[in-house]
């Protein structure tokens, strides 16, 4: 039973990188710019950092990987800082119904995207990251931030992946002129996508990214560096945030699945908070047919169930 | 500090009833059949069952109300009962993006609803329901269910608000014929409205209806009872359901809001589930704009703040 | 070069026919309700009925088929006698840039259908019809009009079709309850739709069709009964919907590539006008991807290049 | 009784003019460009130019002002010109349904945008023209094309609108690049807008326009030049086009109330073909909620009335 005994989380990642190892490849990798096509489709990795500090690792948990969409947790995170719940003029917060880059909301809802997890709320959120910054100062506050949740001074922009992004990402273009139609964005449109696409660029391995999201999953608080990210209220506002919105049109499905707030991106990681117990990555670069990591879903299905943890009861 | 101390539970619903007393009558009374629109709108109940069986009341706690969608709750863990997993081919279980009774969506997903708590979704579900059964046998079944979850006797439908809907509802015989139409319905669409409008004309109080929840925030056993209604696996996945699809188009914001699973109906009612912690009812006519008690949202707002209740973290 | 010699028109319908022949039985025949689905699919039949009263046949040109939508004309000029311009306060007049049988536009348009050739705003201009009537008059008064119009008192209703369509017509109960919950309907959703399977189950020839047609080629007057049906500007105006709305998502490819107002039927029929020309009627069962003809389309389209009427300049 | 004596154009232009005076200013002047909002909105011009060569103006007739979108029918003569009906793997040909700018269609079937006059569609058709071609060698063909079918050496491109347009094209830009994600625009957006915005910004008089647009009122050739432009058949196509789609959201409408093609643009311009009879121009600042000038659909449906020219029939 759930919370009865000390849970031996070393073994239960083993277990679970172990029993999905015969399937390593499955799903479809994310190929719409070279460098993402390039990853090598079998890698695994998984950490689980606890709130009392403790680090269970398993695959390719040390190894970086492009953390894409991930990365919108984190430039929430600090636009919230920066202007706290005005942010939800220039974005909502319900869930999408549709494809993680859908124009279609846009038109019927006047440039003001569903919630701040899909691309168009994402790059309405970088654009409020921008103020007051060039683009090349906004780039570095971000990755600044992300060391310091981290605790980890070597994470790093991987450029070519920006390069790349920005050089093939028309869809994203489409997105930011038609809010600027609306007159949903403050900056130019190269700037914005200038800072999005180096955001999305981030490249960090399960065992950082797990680190940087463990404020989530402890009221708000880094428990490793006892540095105070956000308060209670707003911890628990991010969590149902990525509970609700986190994983596209598969959001639902995560939830009842899972049972855990969670925000995945396109290169194959997942994030995940259970509050309370720890902070979770998983990285597995094939995808489902909604652009969430289809072994990172599994595995962490595997998780909530062996560990009990889910915030829908114990 | 939430948690490090008992909570005076009488104390904080006596509270926000007082605050919330100078705004009764806001909202808009739903006006689609006159028996809604004849209700008072400055009634207001709230009632809190903790899962060691306390029960707090404040304002018209006791008195009966039409339930509505809430009970859309009741016939889905009926008709997991019933079929488990299996009903999953005939509705999904991601938020909508789109108003309760839109029938926009079905069209593009031809003929399976998002998820079991908008009208569509739940009409699927009442098809489920009546398998083997006549519409009179299973609206029996649904009162004797909900009267078991309660451990009240005396809870009725109001065949009064039932007929009227028959009469008026025609969005739902669009819905359903639509489904029909893809031959995603089993039964006459004739005898699954019945039912369905016979469901959502059942009259609780707000005592009621948080002692039928209970079983959600108790890992699926009534503690009151000591029936166990589902599993705790099920128990946690109606929680994710309610969370993410439990306010039509103003699920993510209860979720950011309240940070606890709960279920709307156009009534005024809200039945909320905090886990390991209580089952709570509150009932205010008016609505907001998207169709969910406006002044219920807020009180369950204050409740979770003042208790710290929260699936998000401490 | 067209219209300097007098056009041998028996021979260029012969020609139709024969160049046409091989490829009898493409396209994919309705089958929603059996008496579609057992037509025979190599059936072809074509009439050209000139303004100075010649009748050109080929093929089956005698034989009843069901004429299903193309009734829509003929309730259409019967609602706007009885009801003037006032019917476009019911009903729009744009085409719908989606499917006949699309129930999204409605939601959208608060339960104003785009056009009356689609079948939601055929449903509206029933309901017109039926004023003052009971379903049997409306019935009768329908079958009168077309009798008139084609001046042959043998044509009927296929009662068994009808009925099939009313046993299986659940997208056309959605269509109707949809606009009957916006209010946009007037009589009960049972007897617009009673009234409406009847007209769409109108059983018809190829030479009756064009007859019942003639007057919209020849400025409102049928010469052959030289009764006026209508004024010149309201046969105008009906050739204008035919043409921007007569053939679902297909209107427009029809426009361009036969260029005369017309319009189809799911029974294979195509009516059509080519103003002070003649009326011309094909049958050919099977279905292009848009719900047209697809070997009836064809004929007209070679019927058009070959005498060279075209309502787009000589 | 229309046609059966000579019409006098003369009076009949004047006295629409005349009748029309007391409403000019009426409706709404494009303002999204300061050029545009610049514009007088009482001004008011028309242009009948008959197929045997004769003129008659009546208002502002020989004042240039700004075509936009009607420019689509001279670059679609183009596209058509160098890719024949190659070019419908690009874009389709049927009504919208929806707003010139809407990008929902667009999602919805690939990038492939519906006609040719809409935006999404415009912007296909100048990518083809671009073929082979710098921006500035096409712009320079575009503008000789005009010149030579108006036969008028002084038409010329307005470089201020051009080059506000570009500033401000946010929508133009997003639609733009949302068909390049979709692999569907053959050159840089930049170079596709660049031209597109330029041949948007061509300044002509309705004396002008009428007489470069009286080839599609003259089966394929210019009678005051002689010059052959297009086939016979591909006049009428063209026509054909401009029916069912050259008013955005209102081609239904004015199908029915004026029973001429016609193409529309936000400069208050609207050029219409009367197969065997004129070529038409009229000018009026004032837009309709569809973005057609309202008191220029009257004044044609004015002109159609009392000649009696309509497509539908005489």
């Amino acid at each position: 039973m759930p919370g009865t005994e000390p849970l031996d989380l070393q073994s239960i990642v083993d277990d679970i990188y172990r029993e999905l190892t015969p399937r390593l490849g499955e799903g479809k990798v994310a190929d719409y710019i070279p460098q993402l096509a390039r990853v090598d489709p079998t890698r695994f990795g998984m950490a689980v950092v606890t709130v009392d500090g403790s680090v269970y690792r398993a695959g390719d948990a040390e190894m970086p990987f492009s953390i894409q969409s991930i990365s919108k947790v984190f430039t929430l995170t600090l636009a919230l800082g920066k202007h706290g719940e005005n942010i939800w003029t220039r974005v909502g917060r319900e869930p999408s119904g549709s494809a993680f880059n859908s124009i279609v909301q846009l038109e019927h809802e006047h440039g003001i995207p569903r919630n701040p997890f899909i691309n168009a709320g994402a790059i309405a959120i970088t654009d409020l990251v921008l103020a007051g910054h060039t683009p090349r100062e906004a780039i570095g506050e971000i990755v600044r931030f992300v060391r310091y949740l981290a605790d980890e001074e070597d994470i790093v922009i991987d450029a070519e992946v920006a390069r790349s992004e920005a050089a093939t990402g028309y869809r994203n273009f489409a997105l930011a002129n038609f809010m600027r139609s609306f007159g949903k964005l403050d900056h130019p449109v190269e700037h914005v996508l200038g800072v999005y696409f180096h955001q999305c660029a981030l490249a960090m391995s399960c065992v950082q990214l797990a680190k940087a999201g463990l404020f989530l999953a402890a009221s708000g608080s880094n428990p490793l560096t006892r540095h105070s990210v956000v308060s209670r209220q707003r911890a628990r506002r991010i969590n149902a945030l990525m509970l609700t919105c986190g994983h596209y049109d598969g959001s639902g499905d995560f939830a009842y699945r899972v049972g855990l707030p969670g925000k995945s991106g396109v290169g194959g990681g997942i994030l995940v908070a259970a509050p309370g117990k720890a902070s979770v990555a998983v990285w597995s670069p094939g995808l489902n047919h909604n652009g969430n990591s289809l072994l990172g879903s599994l595995a962490l299905e595997m998780l909530a169930s062996r560990t009990g943890w889910s915030v829908f009861g114990g």
